[in-house]
């Protein structure tokens, strides 16, 4: 049977999603805790590769199993063979022919920015941090500008894989949360380092440092030395993966700020 | 002249606030970056001693300095000493008599409890984790029977070298913030583990392990054996201090989940 998965982890604690030797990732921690579980070797696909030091609230994974399992015990029996810094949420059966990374239509993704003129040691990690005042009006303005299907090789990492540059946005909104500003993007897939060069030109433009016309000419010229640096890494969450309806899987898991009031 | 500044730290980098040898604590680490920036040696004094695993928001210490520097200086200057899990937030020039914590007249301390049936990697150290269906409510109703003057006794450590167990509750609040649950506690002191202890004990209530008349029965008891379980460290915040008017003292930082929405 095959099994599909909703995993939250702490990316602080991993060099990313993808197995790779000596070195701590989620994907490795995982198999090893589904070996423990079920007693055999098992191979995992993920909806969303993260990097160093990304988060995950809502990663999708897959697994052939040989052997049948309830639900719930999916979730409490495999948690108990993992380490505190990842969790299994949610566990479903799925078709033969699901694949978590090639079924799936859609990532969501959110960056979280705390927005403060001296830096927290209670979010640290887990927030990317700008100083200086910035104005989510303007980043929204922005922000606005990716929408639809478009080439995005100025935000696109130079050791980036994919076959084209090009990539359909269907939503970006930033948000304030007292402190926080939380910007959430959502495309049908996303080219390494997309959002977190994104966000460096969004900051850029949010406090003033350039303006809309520079964040336009920077996007039309497709070409990533023109854009921001890179945005920190721990600021970055894995929030939603999205599946055709008939396989019924949650899609969305909210990061820890998000909650009503 | 006497100086106060606001600290902000990470209680998991730390044994706690107090120095002690071969030991990472946060009044050395403070101390250090104060001889550092000052080039002399600095004695602090703090408002309220935490232990290992306690973060606080808003920590405030004094010290003689020997040397006048301006305010922003003292923020910018020792922030560039300290490692990432501290901060100075906030400095002040005090009259000589000024004491972080004899001239206190209240404390604030908060806990923040998670309360979600899966353990959750993205908060972890950060909040004390309840898996059962917890009512906020009830733990309200247990928590109105501290407030007033009382023989804290029940919920003392056994090790607390405080000369009275009596003290005085101004507020005890308990507001659920979507998965999180806070529990406010402002008094004029507090005893060794006090919040830690209570916070047990309302859970208990919160989750029908125990019911409101248990709750009473155990703090009319003055009996430490009867109370619940000390609740996790990481979980607590030094939130706020009191200090007489004339002072003119920041009193209140709020936890990173304690934001308008």
């Amino acid at each position: 049977m095959r099994v599909a998965l909703g995993l939250q982890y702490n990316g602080e604690a991993f060099c990313g999603w993808q197995t790779q030797p000596q070195m701590p990732n989620v994907q490795d921690t995982l198999e090893s805790a589904l070996q423990q579980f079920t007693r055999y070797p098992i191979a995992t696909v993920c909806a969303g590769r993260t990097d160093t030091g990304v988060h995950a609230t809502h990663q999708v994974v897959d697994f052939l199993s040989p052997v049948d399992r309830p639900l719930a015990s999916w979730v409490r029996g495999v948690n108990t063979f993992l380490p505190s810094t990842v969790s299994v949420r949610w566990a479903r059966v799925v078709p033969e022919d699901f694949s978590a990374r090639f079924s799936a239509t859609e990532r969501t993704y959110e960056y979280w920015l705390l927005n403060d003129p001296v830096r927290d040691p209670l979010t640290e990690g887990k927030v990317g941090w700008v100083f200086r005042p910035c104005d989510e009006v303007k980043m929204q303005q922005a922000a606005d500008l990716l929408l639809g299907e478009h080439d995005f090789s100025s935000f696109r990492a130079s050791e980036c894989q994919a076959k084209s540059p090009v990539r359909i946005m269907h939503e970006i909104t930033v948000r304030r949360r007292g402190r926080f500003i939380a910007i959430r993007l959502r495309a049908n897939a996303f080219l390494h380092h997309m959002v977190r060069n994104i966000v460096g030109s969004l900051v850029y433009v949010g406090t003033g440092r350039e303006n809309l016309d520079w964040f336009e000419k920077v996007f039309r010229a497709c070409d990533r030395r023109l854009a921001a640096p890179t945005f920190a890494a721990g600021g970055l969450y894995l929030v939603g993966v999205r599946y055709p309806e008939a396989f019924n899987l949650p899609q969305y898991s909210p990061c820890q700020w998000d909650f009503p009031a």
